[in-house]
């Protein structure tokens, strides 16, 4: 299987070679980037080739990479905003969240991956606790990329926590590194104001063991890291560190509080962050200080949490938050650039998740690509020069009109063709009818 | 000419009734709004009326109102981002500027406009130096509402000063309040560091004078409010209040920089502000404290400011920057609630505007009205509580389908149809070949 996609502006977002996009051709062959060339293929390329896409006049660029979600709470979009975070909790998420059954979780979860693949996002991460396995099989098979968390709230007994454990190591069993490497697994547990110390040591053990990484929520009210240091005399991060989780295979969500030391701690160990800005500032949790961390050379990659607290899950939108913000709280335009930004959004976050070949436009890699449609008034007029700009400050997910993950077109002209999005909406609909 | 629009889902924001959306039909004749009814219309309605747009299964809202612009910047978008303020200025905005003519301003505005009314945009307001007669004409003639400003930098000789606000008189005495209201004109000083203190008094004078409003920049940055301390002894917004320029009928753009005094003044004197967040995060300028605005009874409308430093006009996306950014800056969910922002960027930005009749559905209102389409995954699920939320927190512009301006259709099933919008893509694509 041969496909050329010619006629495009090609853009590369990693550590690129050529930073102003060219417009050219990309020859993909069994889910792999095997050229990217300026110019036209020759009569005899198009020939031999099983599909031609002409892409004139758009954007090719690499898929999104969303860091950090909960696609099985989807169907609470909306559903009770501004208020306090614990009232949230206690009226809206809990209440919900202990009525669904597997169904609504698939649902929910189509619902979710139908949004993220119309807006460009090609690679994502969901840490829930019900219907792991089913949703590994979906991802499976229709090819989308997943790094797949059965999160772990570590409250109950050690009987309790080791089964959760054990459901995580079955997980990665069945579905690590299946689908030429598109689906990888991670044990989460789910925030150190859930998970003793204890739990979190034997979860490092067991990654160690098994060659996973660790996916968690930290720091991310200023309550809950004032509680923790109340509880450990140490922060989550510090405590984190000194139980030697902390690690280069280790990815942490959120990180809105952390004092100097912390950042430090994750610089020395090489601890990877996803900023959710959206999600942090809907909830009222803070503003992560990215410009610090990018100084330090911490690695940061971007995530949209889950549409409860977000309420979308449009990563171009979630990165331009992401280069907006910073620039307000600093007062300084030049800190979290465009092309920063896109990096964390693109190859950073791939890398960050493990993804060693996608998440850029390169020879050798897994063809994740999008095709954006620049012939709109919100985008005009645009150089080459300008589109590194456009797409972190002016791009919405609604201008994404083709995606492909490893190869495989997932969205052509704007429809879905891995999801009976028309089924999903109205099966969506239907179940919230009944929540509280 | 009579025209209904049926089976919508209407949606008031304004000093409601009645707060959740119902399912219903509006009727509108000669451009106002004469009735507002849940259910369907009788056939002999239907039969009456000269046009019946089924809008089965949308959202019908009033259009939104964006209170701070520089249309004639357009073509600057994306353009040298990510600089310091004034390295912006001296190398991307004033060289480029200084070439304008009336051609490149004129299809930059109608650039602007394309994008408004594509996101939903009915009423904007315009501050800029250059071809406003001609901006004005077209307003007129195509049916757009529009806030008209000749933006006056005063640096010059005192004939000069005098020059530039006689054309601001002139523009009024030509199109203040035609199209039945439709067009505006105010008096518009650029800024206190642009624009001497004798300047604002005279402007002051002369908008009483003529019953105009006046709207000027103040406060943006930490910088220029230092400096104007500095040779002033006061403070940007302290000042006007010391020369009796602040007044009901006065609107200031930014107001980032106020200390608690300042923000008395503002409310003491019903001085309006247009908080426009985007701008300010991304040119470092800082965050305007919306939340003690609202809290003292300030009254705050929404702008986007123009393209050159946004980098979009999406009046949606603005609203939810200003819903998101105060609840994270306070760490409180509740601040800038869905609703509230929701009034500023409708019926409280008509009334700051001079507008009584628009910014609303209500019975004898202008009908300034919008369609939006929820039948997709970043609007589902939903439910006729859940629209306030979606409307701040998930709706993008492109998901406007249909605009009325005054009764009018400027866009029909997302076709424009007062704009040539392929001739303006295309020309503004090869006028920007020319820019350093
Ligand atoms: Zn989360
Ligand atoms: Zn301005």
């Amino acid at each position: 299987m041969k496909e050329i996609i010619q006629n495009a502006w090609i853009i590369r977002t990693g550590g690129v070679i050529k930073k102003i996009p060219f417009n050219g051709y990309v020859v993909i062959e069994h889910g792999k980037i095997t050229g990217i060339h300026e110019g036209v293929p020759s009569p005899a390329q198009i020939a031999e080739s099983d599909e031609v896409t002409n892409a004139s006049g758009k954007w090719l660029m690499p898929g999104l990479v969303n860091t950090h979600g909960h696609l099985g709470s989807s169907l609470l979009r909306g559903h009770g905003d501004d208020l306090k975070l614990d009232t949230w909790l206690k009226t809206v998420m809990w209440p919900n969240e202990q009525k669904f059954d597997s169904k609504l979780v698939r649902t929910a979860a189509e619902l979710a991956i139908s949004e993220m693949i119309r807006s460009g996002t090609t690679t994502y991460l969901d840490m829930y606790h019900l219907s792991m396995p089913e949703l590994a099989e979906m991802a499976l098979k229709r090819g989308f990329r997943a790094v797949l968390c059965r999160g772990m709230i570590a409250f109950g007994s050690s009987e309790e926590q080791e089964a959760k454990l054990q459901e995580s190591i079955d997980l990665s069993k069945h579905y690590h590194n299946q689908g030429e490497g598109r689906i990888r697994v991670m044990l989460s547990p789910h925030a150190p104001y859930t998970c003793p110390p204890s739990f979190y040591e034997r979860t490092a053990e067991l990654a160690s063991e098994h060659g996973l990484m660790i996916h968690t929520h930290a720091s991310e009210t200023a309550s809950e890291t004032a509680k923790h240091f109340e509880e450990y005399g140490m922060r989550p991060v510090e405590h984190l560190y000194q139980l030697g989780v902390l690690h280069q295979d280790v990815l942490l969500a959120h990180a809105v509080h952390l004092n100097e030391a912390e950042l430090d701690f994750l610089k020395e160990t090489n601890t990877a962050v996803s900023h959710n800005p959206m999600s942090n500032l809907k909830l009222g949790s803070g503003i992560a200080d990215i410009p610090s961390m990018q100084q330090k050379g911490i690695r940061i990659a971007i995530g949209t949490d889950s549409t409860a607290s977000n309420n979308s899950l449009d990563l171009f939108e979630e990165m331009r938050f992401a280069a907006m913000i910073h620039k307000g709280m600093y007062q300084d335009p030049t800190v979290t650039k465009a092309e920063e930004i896109l990096r964390m959004g693109t190859s950073e976050g791939a890398n960050i998740l493990g993804y060693q070949k996608t998440g850029d436009i390169r020879e050798g890699f897994d063809a994740d690509l999008i095709l954006i449609d620049p012939d709109q008034p919100h985008l005009t007029p645009w150089t080459p020069e300008r589109i590194h700009s456009h797409l972190i400050y002016a791009v919405k997910g609604s201008d994404v009109t083709d995606v492909w993950i490893q190869g495989k077109r997932q969205m052509n002209k704007k429809e879905l063709l891995m999801i009976d999005e028309e089924k999903i909406l109205y099966e969506s609909n239907e179940l919230v009818k009944y929540f509280e």
